[in-house]
């Protein structure tokens, strides 16, 4: 083989489900290494939601978008194939943002190296974005304290699934949230969660109401929608609420309306929104904070793996209808 | 005279203007001071926002309800006309939470000593609960920088005018958000607020825009309404809303919904509530900090006195139609 894959972004998604035309797929010849670069075979991609944002024109947000005509962005590990350059060698693993994209040929900037020994799945369910941005917010946001009670919506997903965990090992009462029963049972069944919501199906106040009797100290918010609203009423004076993702209103052409300010005051809430790529510095803190819960099996994960690059466009979709069963990862 | 009148709560207060039924006027033989007891003639009754709260049955909030058949509740000051308790004498001012009436009977506790050569309006309107919300609140939930913009509502009132003054001495672009041209003139004019917007009659969104060509850093929150669906979505990133009051909503059967939360994540924004009574144990400390800006003549005031005891039950709603120029007060 001498010519590769790459899928590039060429539209901006209108609201709703992604369609297949914003994007472009390419092939190109196989490049060869040039003086100090380094040329990586891909062989696993990390999907997450927050593609949905960088794919979007909105300058507001954290990280700019995705320029058309660019390789479309996403982390993901690799094999190096050649190398000119004195930190890598032929065989390295490595990690980061190489894109939609079978080769990459950078000069391995931001690439980091893996510790022998990890599977590419758990590096990418725990030790990428979703293990970072959960240790995050749940520590360093959600100030979390044991015997609190924190319902997770989200809950199933790659950064919920953490989060519910960490809190079960430091001692609090978890609710989880998710959208089908079989979810909801691995939470419980699998995770440990104290209990779990099907938002689709449950009434949400009274589910919300027999489990956590004694009210709710940490909301981590993964979705938005209405049990929004519901948890957010039976949030506990000096409740915090990690704002970390809203994939219910991303695809909406106006976002639904966010609940009464009169708790904030009532009950001194902190709302706080936070996105990783502000802490990236603090990445290898985070990671020797996360690792030893991995280590002494406290962290379990489950991945949805797609096979083949293009399986990532219609993957993308899978967000928004949580069809995905666990981390969603591209084997290429 | 040998009787004195003093106002009970009797009833809980519908949505919407406070009805004077809900209250009952009383008359009684002035008391005698027993052993450790003093009694004290006020003089100056302070009317303030959170009141609307202290008269509703809502668990929820920070303090408890007035009990219906007690005297409502009030921070006031006045003059010890009988002491039998060591550390008061005859002739003292003191300050404290004494309620709706003429005369107050007590052991002292709660009540704290005036320092001499203040005023009675400078007292209530800077150094009681306005000035230490506004202290507590502008610096150490707004987290202020210079050269930052802030946006204050509700800021021709007590905690609102004190806010905004203390951002200008403290190097930061002040918008303030009143309900009337005078006010806002007394805002530019008087305190030297960089702009202010008439929420009745201005565009909201093209005022903001001219005025906060910048963004947004702190939105300081009095009111509620729609001035703060406009200031939020101009918040810049990492901005900061300290939540202190939501008079707009506080009449209302059902409270208007807020913002999506999608620009919390986006610009990472944090939304944090906090009431005073959380934080009297660092009175002294804030009134240590606010008092250089008052001595230092950085801290205007003005006030707006009623006469006579019952004119506080009309006064309560000068609150909800912003009738009312500078702090209320009721002098007796």
């Amino acid at each position: 083989m001498s010519t590769y894959t790459a899928i590039k972004l060429v539209a901006r998604p209108a609201p709703g489900p992604v369609s297949p035309d914003i994007f472009e797929v390419v092939q190109a010849d196989i490049p060869q290494a040039g003086p100090g670069e380094i040329l990586v075979k891909q062989t696993h991609m990390s999907l997450d939601p927050a593609m949905l944002g960088w794919m979007s024109p909105d300058t507001d947000s954290y990280i700019p978008p995705v320029e058309l005509g660019a390789v479309m962005r996403s982390s993901g590990l690799g094999e190096v194939v050649q190398s000119n350059h004195p930190d890598f060698a032929v065989g390295d693993r490595v990690m980061g943002m190489m894109g939609w994209t079978e080769y990459y040929l950078g000069s391995g900037q931001g690439l980091n190296k893996l510790q022998p020994g990890l599977d590419a799945e758990t590096v990418l369910s725990v030790f990428a974005l979703p293990g970072l941005t959960a240790t995050q917010g749940f520590f360093h946001v959600g100030h979390p304290k044991a015997g609190e009670t924190i319902v997770v919506s989200g809950a199933a997903g790659s950064v919920g699934s953490i989060v519910g965990q960490l809190a079960k090992a430091e001692g609090l009462r978890v609710i989880g949230v998710a959208g089908d029963d079989e979810k909801c049972g691995w939470l419980v069944d699998e995770l440990g969660f104290d209990g779990a919501i099907n938002y689709k199906t449950d009434d949400l106040d009274a589910k919300l109401a027999k489990l956590a009797p004694d009210g709710i100290d940490i909301y981590f918010e993964n979705t938005g929608g209405p049990i929004q609203h519901a948890v957010f009423h039976r949030m506990n004076a000096h409740g915090r609420v990690v704002v970390c993702g809203m994939i219910a209103d991303y695809g909406k052409q106006e976002p639904d309306a966010g609940p009464s300010w009169i708790p904030i005051i009532k009950k001194r809430l902190t709302i706080q929104g936070f996105t990783m790529p502000d802490h990236l510095a603090e990445a290898p803190a985070l990671t020797a904070k996360l690792a030893p819960y991995v280590m002494t099996g406290k962290i379990k994960h489950r991945s949805h793996v797609l096979a083949g690059l293009e399986a990532a466009i219609g993957g993308l979709n899978l967000f928004f209808t949580g069809a995905n069963k666990g981390k969603l990862i591209i084997r290429l």
